[in-house]
């Protein structure tokens, strides 16, 4: 019951690379299939990862989701740790770009982060191709890769302090609390929302802003 | 390195039992033992289910984290389904008290909401016997107790809308998602909060309320 080894299978430089640099190799289809199965572990790792949790998904459950052989997944990735690095990054990568794009040409700041947080919203709980990890507890095995994964985050968390920064806000307010308490509604989300609740994601961010709003 | 099959020591009348019913049993001494011992699996197995995920927890390692045989858990607990239900159990049951302790006697709608929430953070984010689970991700092989989970955690929802609904809020806000996002913004705290922070669990609560209210 051990996985099987495929050591000798591992290329540890294509790795790395992201789909779109292995596109644009010399080798066109074969690379832009490569980047598609790469996308396609991605997914279903995120998929299980979200459901099962970190430590309990292994990357024969993966390979399986994917019906690929267990062993073809470090033609990939390195490791399981490899895979959810990549998935959280992709993750932040799409929504940081999702909520920059909303935000371009809003003047007002609260309609700046009324459009961010519909943003927020429709990513999280729209059908998405790589969903985002909104894990609170990141798990005890991942603890390495903490700093790596607090990066990733970071730069999202970045875009929405400016959109709060920029809140004409009472001066008693903490602007670090409002951030943090603004994503933790967001983040939450995922935990109640039914796609046939009689709100959209749009709405669910948008009366979540105005609630904010002072009146 | 299998569990150690103790079938013989089960007691399924017994496991059901809370720490208090054991105490007023016959043998008050070995049942308080009994129920001081099964208040210690839970703290351990939540800690692990925290930090660790439901699936990857084994019995045996809530067992280890205790420091008794595997076996023994058995006495105490079924399965680790059960400790689960016992552990969410006794965390809603905790933080529902805590609130109503503390909106006891406060007539302000606004100032019973603020005291909630001060309430609430003091129960999450201060030590805690037995902590609360919020994972948002019921996992996979807890899809069979959703009900029994949702309908210990209904009984706390209902609280915090008792409290919602009693706020002089705009005609136009959706008190649901009122309801939904402030405990959202509650419940994301353990996955920033720091106790060396500057802010105090209270301090956090009070805040969260004092940008809700309308200026």
């Amino acid at each position: 019951m051990t996985t099987t080894s495929t050591k000798g299978q591992r290329l540890p430089q294509t790795s790395k690379r992201s789909a779109k640099a292995a596109a644009s190799d010399k080798r066109p289809d074969e690379d832009a299939s490569a980047g598609a199965r790469r996308r396609q572990i991605m997914q279903e790792a995120a998929r299980l990862f979200g459901t099962r949790g970190f430590e309990a998904t292994t990357i024969r459950d993966i390979a399986a989701a994917t019906g690929i052989l267990g062993g073809s997944i470090y033609y990939h990735f390195a490791s399981k740790e490899d895979i959810f690095v990549a998935v959280h990054g992709a993750g932040m990568e799409k929504i940081t770009q999702a909520v920059l794009a909303a935000i371009e040409g809003v003047e007002d700041p609260w309609d700046r982060l009324e459009a961010a947080a519909v943003a927020h919203c429709n990513d999280l709980l729209g059908s998405s191709e790589v969903p985002v990890i909104v894990s609170p507890y990141y798990s005890e095995s991942l603890k390495g890769l903490r700093e790596t994964l607090v990066a990733q985050r970071d730069r999202y968390e970045t875009v929405v302090a400016d959109l709060v920064e920029a809140l004409d806000l009472p001066p008693d307010v903490d602007r670090s609390l409002f951030r943090l308490n603004f994503l933790g509604a967001l983040n939450w989300m995922p935990t109640w929302y039914r796609p046939s609740a009689r709100l959209s994601p749009a709405d669910i961010g948008r009366q979540l802003v105005q609630g904010l709003r002072p009146r």
